[in-house]
């Protein structure tokens, strides 16, 4: 096989997919999946089972691809600016399908109300992590509520900052001021009379772990499919369920200086390492047996364009990956090396599904 | 126009190109201009001034891409494993194109020799970075270039760690071993009467730099034909040779918490921050005038999947920068936000070329 390439492992996509809409069963809400980590419909599919609406994108070339394999109810959860009215428009005259859309200030809600569009629309509101959204209490609020009259549909809010923490309890707490920010500006409206249909939350770590989810109509994640060493490393995932890997053959091997090199490095792997700090030794992804998915103990310690180089201190490392034999690496963070440029998952049943990058 | 997108000005683009051919004029030294950074058909004809041959290139995809339309003797700079020799041949049964390999181990030399492959191959030399290649007074290299017989063409050294200084004398020094490693380990094997008809070394830096020549039969260098904040931070470029930036939205105003958020962020921009060791307030590119390119004196600070966070002192910033306005992002390194899965450039013209990422 080709290297370096997506390796997709099916049953535990189904898995993580499975236990994540079971939980969400069990808490009695809604989910509504993230797309923007595996950016294909086969996933898509899985992880609603099948119902075929009710799905988060961050991308309109994500929303466009989704709603031409038919999925309605697709939230966009980027806020919206008018240079991207027109695809919005087309999406909806082309698929028939509906597309939610964000915003968090009055400038986007008079551009929405005077322009041609009648999508509804979410308020984004700020639960600490100062990105996007409006505070809760924001003036703001109810006037853009009232500016997009019919079309308002409610609010959403997401703790990016929930994987500041490797500790449950601290997730919880995170999950509780995202949940409670989102639950508190609906609240605001309803006092005023302004009817809000949706109350929308989420993040991976909070829905697994938030323990009240009272006032909220639905919750959003997405690497929970997929998986990788910064999930691990924060007690979200077991290793067992990264489902994602890059096959990488062995390029080199330099014996003097205990360096081993793969052609896998920053666009097949990326070079976020938001994994290290609960993992010390994430690197850019662990160098695992290319059959069984088992750690060798190595890492990718240094990336560049195209190369990877793995520290190798056993020099019997050398014997046992020699040059022109493949690994599998599991990814530091699996949204940004899947977008490395790949379109496409090997599945290890010998398959291809399509992956939907750019904008 | 949508966003965020890729902006390429060829104005820019040209001026890089000619003052290098220029320059590897002047030096008597034939320039095979490296496509990794690029992946564009017509960037590399504007890098050849049209010759149709002689290109550099980091995947096979590439390789397919410009020998289809057209360009010869193309050389693959990293090292080749068995499971890409299918397509390498059939790279050269489709169009009879020349694409010279590289390899650095007895290993792949028995692997090509018994394989079908009749292309040309270099050897590589590790000039001191460790990564790729022989050290030019290994015993093996000798015995590589006798197992290759008639395919042996040549060596190959490349200075990756010419991007550790921002001083002309470091990069002089580094350009010195580049391309005394390459001339070294050619006398030897001439030495023993193997006869060496191609010497290539060069990365943007050295080939800029180096101050002797002798013995070098051709230069590669590739990221000045867009630079970025990584080459002008290191003294390689100006400020007004970087070709290459990113379109992007603003899309949200956070005055309390002096935070401006645009549509691009870490895929749109990569999280490369390797021009930040030498220009410590490059953040993950810098906020310009999307018609002028001058900078603003904003940079994105923190960058997650889609959204870019700008850190904003000066409120007037906000009203100079409106939600649904335009900017444009000067990247930290371009290799690695062009390849962030916008797949064309957007010209100032108006027109648009292909970008061919993957492998």
């Amino acid at each position: 096989m080709n290297t370096p390439a997506l390796v997709l492992d099916v049953g535990r996509v189904k898995a993580n997919a499975n236990r994540m809409l079971q939980h969400c069963q069990n808490k009695g809400v809604l989910l509504r999946p993230h797309m923007k980590t595996p950016k294909c419909v086969e996933i898509a599919k899985i992880a609603t089972a099948g119902r075929m609406n009710g799905l988060t994108v961050s991308t309109l070339a994500e929303a466009e691809v989704f709603a031409n394999a038919g999925f309605d109810d697709i939230l966009y959860a980027v806020g919206i600016t008018p240079n991207k009215f027109g695809r919005v428009a087309a999406l909806t005259r082309k698929t028939g399908k509906t597309l939610v859309l964000t915003l968090d200030s009055i400038e986007m809600a008079n551009a929405i109300a005077s322009s041609d569009l009648d999508n509804p629309v979410l308020i984004e509101i700020d639960c600490g992590e100062s990105r996007g959204g409006l505070s809760a209490d924001d003036p703001a609020l109810p006037e853009i509520a009232r500016i997009l009259g019919k079309q308002f549909r409610g609010i959403m809010s997401h703790a990016g900052h929930s994987y500041t923490t490797d500790q449950i309890s601290g997730v919880k707490e995170i999950a509780q001021s995202e949940f409670g920010a989102a639950v508190s500006a609906a609240d605001r409206l309803r006092g005023q009379g302004i009817a809000v249909e949706v109350v929308s939350a989420g993040s991976t770590p909070t829905v697994l772990h938030s323990e009240d989810f009272s006032g909220i109509t639905e919750v959003r994640a997405g690497i929970y499919l997929l998986n990788d060493l910064a999930q691990f490393g924060r007690n979200i995932c077991q290793l067992d369920d990264i489902a994602l890997s890059v096959l990488a053959a062995v390029i080199g091997h330099n014996r003097a200086a205990g360096v081993m090199t793969i052609d896998a490095g920053a666009l097949a792997l990326s070079k976020d390492i938001g994994a290290n700090k609960f993992l010390p030794h994430a690197g850019f992804g662990w160098v695992c047996d290319a059959e069984t998915l088992k750690p060798t103990g190595l890492a990718v310690d240094v990336v560049h364009q195209e190369h990877g180089s793995i520290k190798v201190d056993d020099p019997s490392m050398f014997d046992q990956l020699p040059i022109g034999s493949v690994v599998c690496v599991l990814p530091n963070h699996a949204c940004l090396t899947a977008a490395g440029g790949y379109g496409e998952y090997h599945l290890t049943d010998g398959n291809i599904w399509l992956r939907h990058d750019g904008w």
